[in-house]
């Protein structure tokens, strides 16, 4: 058996963090960024345990990610995240020319697309990679949170 | 003579924060929060110190107000700031459902206006307060960038 480098394979990595994110009783949400097959940077969903908006798993990752770069563009990267971007994070990510985003389940309601916001003209999108394992453990949580 | 704690007044306190990004070599754009007339957070662009898009002024404000306020919501707070806010902040500003927001110069190309994305239903906003010194500081600055 070959390790294959795909999509697949790092958006397990962004579930990881997303169930990590699970665990501490946030939003299920995670992220990694990846270059050249090489994950350097993850985060997931902090924002009830920091007390602060701004930490999706995607802003954490972008941070990482330049830090370990030491610079703020993040050409030839790609980030995997388990939900589809907010305004917010497609704004850090618009800002930081990434290469490429994934992401997992489709947020209808507050969603960049839905809202209105833009990604960068040159990041290639793609969507739908393990959308079910990620839409089901959001469900899982909102379930939980409801009884 | 009385101190007048009106939009001027704080305002200026956010074009001081611009100032400190201009001496840092950053572009130069503010940012205060306010809650029943006490400045409780301030921020100034860092994008380039820290070498990380997501250290605009508004993000570090917002961070730092929910940090004093001990929750993410800054319901009853006004945030001030010398630039019209771009998707990314406009987005931290939406899920922190902010009371107000008053912005001095518009950003016509990267300004969340232009880009369409959305503020919070609930967040009022004011636009224009000391317009002309928060543009001619940004106008300074490229001047000297390309010079």
């Amino acid at each position: 058996m070959t390790a294959t480098f795909d999509d697949v394979y790092f958006m397990k990595k962004a579930l990881l963090e997303a169930e990590a994110a699970y665990e501490k009783g946030e939003v299920p949400v995670g992220a990694v960024i990846v270059v050249d097959n090489r994950t350097i940077a993850k985060g997931h969903n902090l924002t009830e345990t920091l007390t602060d908006v701004t930490a999706h798993a995607e802003m954490q990752a972008i941070t990482a990610a330049s830090g370990f770069l030491g610079g703020k563009y993040l050409k030839g990267c790609t980030l995997y995240v388990t939900l589809e971007p907010c305004q917010m994070c497609a704004g850090a990510l618009y800002w930081s020319q990434i290469s490429r985003v994934v992401f997992a389940a489709p947020d209808l309601h507050r969603g960049y697309r839905a809202m209105g916001a833009s990604l960068h003209p040159k990041t290639e999108v793609v969507r739908g990679i393990m959308e079910e394992e990620a839409a089901t453990l959001l469900k899982l949580f909102f379930k939980a949170k409801r009884s």
